[in-house]
């Protein structure tokens, strides 16, 4: 029998999880949030107040957090012109890369990552355009990742508006106000992913000053940092699946 | 509901089927085996003796059909070592540029797209390399592609003995050995693809005579090269998806 005679075929997609070892938080929100601001305060809090050793705290980003990450990022911001599903190839084939180099053998040695980014925005920017389905956008991201989920998601949310409050509606061109819609529907989709899984997200007002939203931030992760092993000589707890939360 | 939160996942993927409109060749087999000299001389063919316009046949290959897959294949054979789950997706992405930018509208414009390699090429592999299940291969490409197949398919079997003739196995070394016991697995796979769909696939002897392996070639798409129009013209009389043949 031919894999392609038939008439059937779908991908088996795992299931949704957390790593067993380690922790793996991730920061989602617009442009303008803030997120590489709380990232960089929250390691030092961890190095500085915490004592975990600088090695263990793994801080990065997609796409571009390998070096083929960042060709790849060339490619799709400056390369020729292509379609929704090219795209959403281009950026998963960058995070099974990166999950399979640089997130999960930092996990399994019992680190913890900071990641810039991660499944939530490739489905609340794809959701938002409404090119292709999150339902899809999510089975690809588990195809390529194997599943592997953040353990604790922090969503810094932030109102377009309050980037460009100054400036009325009306005052827009037409290109200014289709970005400002965008936007809004990336956040309506990043609110609607949160409040699907409490568990998993905290949501933060991203308007407020950035030393109160740390705080919230290190309160909101108080049981995971505790938990957390800095001398990283003991195995972290294992953690159940976050579907299973 | 988040599509990260329930346990069921699954792509969904369009059943394979042939283009609507114009004729979509594609040609399979091991390195060496003739493909390109093969699609030249019938490239040839449909010039000199069907009166097929130059600009109606588009000769392409995969990977490297497009200048973001040429890039993509820089990636993939010099960049960083990569999983198979990576591989898959970038080949994957390179595809469906290559289907969206260059395939698809010459097929709808009525034209003949003769193809070095297509997603038989990819199954074949991945099958041989045992890393990734041929039906879930397969799924990706269907989801990459919108399940658009060759209306026919010619396998340039060779054994790779053929090429080695006067070396015994014994005098070869380990990777020898290895790269020849591979070659021989993908050679195993596209047969099996080729018997599991008899009315797609064209398998000829790729040890024979140039002029006679061309011969075969015409003689077997003889009913395709009839029916299509080489005046761009009319539409080419649409065909039943492979599926259903």
């Amino acid at each position: 029998m031919s894999p392609f005679s038939t008439g059937a075929h779908s991908l088996r997609v795992p299931s949704p999880h957390a790593a067993r070892r380690g922790l793996f938080l991730s920061f989602e929100g617009g442009d303008g949030a803030g997120k590489s601001t709380q990232m960089a305060l929250l390691r030092e809090h961890l190095v500085k107040e915490r004592s975990v050793s600088e090695d263990l705290v793994l801080t990065t980003r997609e796409p571009g957090g390998t070096p083929m990450g960042a060709q790849l990022r060339e490619l799709v911001l400056h390369g020729d012109h292509m379609s929704p599903r090219t795209e959403a190839l281009l950026y998963t084939a960058d995070r099974a890369h990166h999950i399979d180099t640089v997130v999960r053998p930092h996990l399994e040695r019992g680190g913890l990552v900071l990641a810039d980014r991660y499944v939530d925005s490739s489905v609340a920017y794809q959701g938002a355009g409404r090119e292709l389905e999150p339902e899809q956008v999510a089975a690809l991201n588990l195809w390529a990742t194997g599943g592997i989920m953040p353990h604790r998601t922090i969503l810094l949310d932030l109102a377009p508006e309050a980037l460009e409050e100054r400036r009325p509606a009306e005052s827009l061109d037409r290109l200014e106000r289709a970005g400002r819609d965008f936007h809004r529907a990336v956040r309506k989709e990043f609110l609607g992913l949160a409040a699907a899984e409490p568990e998993r997200f905290v949501v933060i007002d991203a308007s407020q000053p950035r030393e109160s939203i740390h705080a919230q931030i290190v309160d909101a992760l108080s049981e995971e940092l505790s938990a957390f092993d800095p001398t990283f000589e003991q195995t972290v707890a294992a953690r159940p699946p976050s579907e299973e939360r």
